[in-house]
């Protein structure tokens, strides 16, 4: 099959596991394997063959893109840079603030190789901003809002675990449905953290801990938690593990505009995932064909699912998604 | 202003005028002029000079897009092959069934003359394209269900105002609430077309007119209004005029997919809009931006939206693109 894309997961975690998942999806799509910086013998995947990351070099030529599913907050950053000297990458890197340092960092490499890299091509960063761009670029004069959730944060989950006392938890991040509604209305009020999002945190506290202490502790965490309304419900292991054990996100883009005084227009994107890292893959998924295709087209460099045409990340030809979609 | 890009608007309806209000928002943009058939003299725009339409080639060379703002019934088939032997174009034409010859037809004088021609660019076909491949290139397994309205079809209206007895009529296309809602939750039935939209048409009568006998011959229409819930409400010319004047739509694309069996994802697209009209007319000038562009780099041809890398539809650079909004 001529037109069949070789690709290779970097990293096996959850977010590893969505893209092999989404793989099998994609007809067009071969997973060549997973590579690991683990023992591979340790990795039990779903069918695909795992090999140490020190022999990922020993496959160039063999893979058209390497799909960089490590963390970022080091992973990417060191090893992307790395890749992208002998391979075509996408990764999901959601730092926000740094992504101008991680592009040009990223665009060095790879341009400098012949390579072509997509950074940050999950849903935020990723089709969040696809849409934000849109929405903006059509109703210049807006305000445009974003909402998350409902969804497991894990940086605040983290943080919880480190509270005295506490032995696992879970939080979730919800969106205040007034604030969500008025915004879809066209209401452009500047909202405080606490008017636009709430924070539901599960906790299983270890025993004979001091339960009135571990609240006082999150609900009054500086940026984590005291600037939300913040709700603490202790339960036991049996039940996180019951109740608690998806990882469940989304939300919701929303931009108004008024295209002439008296016309009001609002236009908005939305996301209601089961699965966090295994919609997050697709997307990663579907960037490894369009990465594929503009890379044969002779792209280097650093790009974003900005600079894509749509039609690159399907794979239907021109005409066929001319007939059924537009 | 080296970057300013020239338009030109052929066609001042309401989608002309349209356009013009988007213009306005759009510094880097400058209007030439507003192109018309019918005698400049009786056209009153909002500031923009007008022209008879036989004086546009005389414009050759300092006009970089000329956005066709014609109907699609028979305008747009005729006027945008012509117009792009001699200029770039946006449209938005918009029978999808016909899509596919349009697109060659344009193609042909396009590629043939140099030129590039940017069609079917409003909402629907447009933005709704767009997201629907976005949907499907992300889930591939799943099922997509357009909702349109409420809004007003004129179509429809059309066929009212056809009816023995009716002076004047306007139809509001209404997604059914519990099949939006169902679908929102990820249910993926296949819906009729009475399960999934009402109409609702308010009709004014001839004095003297059978009412029972024209809301008969209204709800039993076939295509137009037999395959839905129809209702008729009376009204006066003055309700009309006074409660009715506006052209206000919008619509809803849903897309259900499972990454894996346990795993339900679900991601929309929602319009809710005053004004169709302006709304189509600010879509198409970003769309301008687009083809001048894509034009300046020497792409020739018919395209569309799903070929246009998205930023070039935004007038702010890269670098400001991926740190405002990735």
């Amino acid at each position: 099959m001529a037109n069949t894309i070789r690709v290779a997961i970097n990293g096996y975690g959850n977010l590893g596991r969505g893209v092999e998942a989404a793989i099998k999806h994609n007809s067009d799509m071969e997973l060549v394997g997973v590579f690991t910086r683990r023992d591979p013998a340790s990795i039990s995947t779903d069918g695909s063959p795992v090999h140490r990351l020190d022999e990922l070099a020993g496959f160039a030529g063999q893979i058209d893109v390497v799909l960089c599913c490590g963390g970022s907050a080091t992973d990417l950053q060191q090893q992307v840079p790395e890749v992208a000297q002998l391979f075509n990458t996408v990764d999901t890197f959601d730092n926000h603030a740094r992504i101008p340092e991680y592009f040009a960092a990223v665009d060095e490499e790879a341009r400098a190789s012949g390579h072509l890299s997509m950074i940050s091509s999950g849903w935020d960063p990723g089709l969040f901003s696809l849409n934000r761009l849109l929405f903006e670029a059509v109703l210049p004069q807006g305000k445009t809002t974003t909402f998350w959730g409902r969804g497991v944060s894990q940086g605040h989950g983290d943080a919880i675990r480190r509270v005295k006392g506490v032995k696992d938890a879970k939080q979730y991040t919800v969106p205040v449905p007034e604030a969500l509604d008025s915004a879809m209305s066209g209401e452009r009020r500047e909202l405080t953290s606490r008017e636009s999002h709430v924070r539901e945190c599960f906790v299983v506290a270890e025993e004979g801990a001091d339960l009135e202490q571990i609240r006082h502790d999150i609900v009054t965490m500086p940026n984590y938690f005291e600037p939300y309304d913040t709700t603490v419900t202790f339960i036991t292991a049996e039940e996180l593990e019951r109740d608690h054990a998806g990882m469940p996100h989304g939300g919701t883009v929303i931009r108004s505009g008024d295209t002439t005084p008296q016309n009001l227009q609002v236009v908005s994107f939305q996301l209601a995932l089961d699965s966090h890292p295994e919609f997050t893959g697709s997307v990663a998924v579907a960037s490894a064909r369009a990465v594929a295709r503009m890379a044969r087209e002779g792209s280097t460099g650093a790009i974003s699912i900005l600079d894509v045409p749509p039609a690159y990340l399907s794979a239907r030809s021109g005409a066929e998604l001319r007939k059924a979609l537009l």
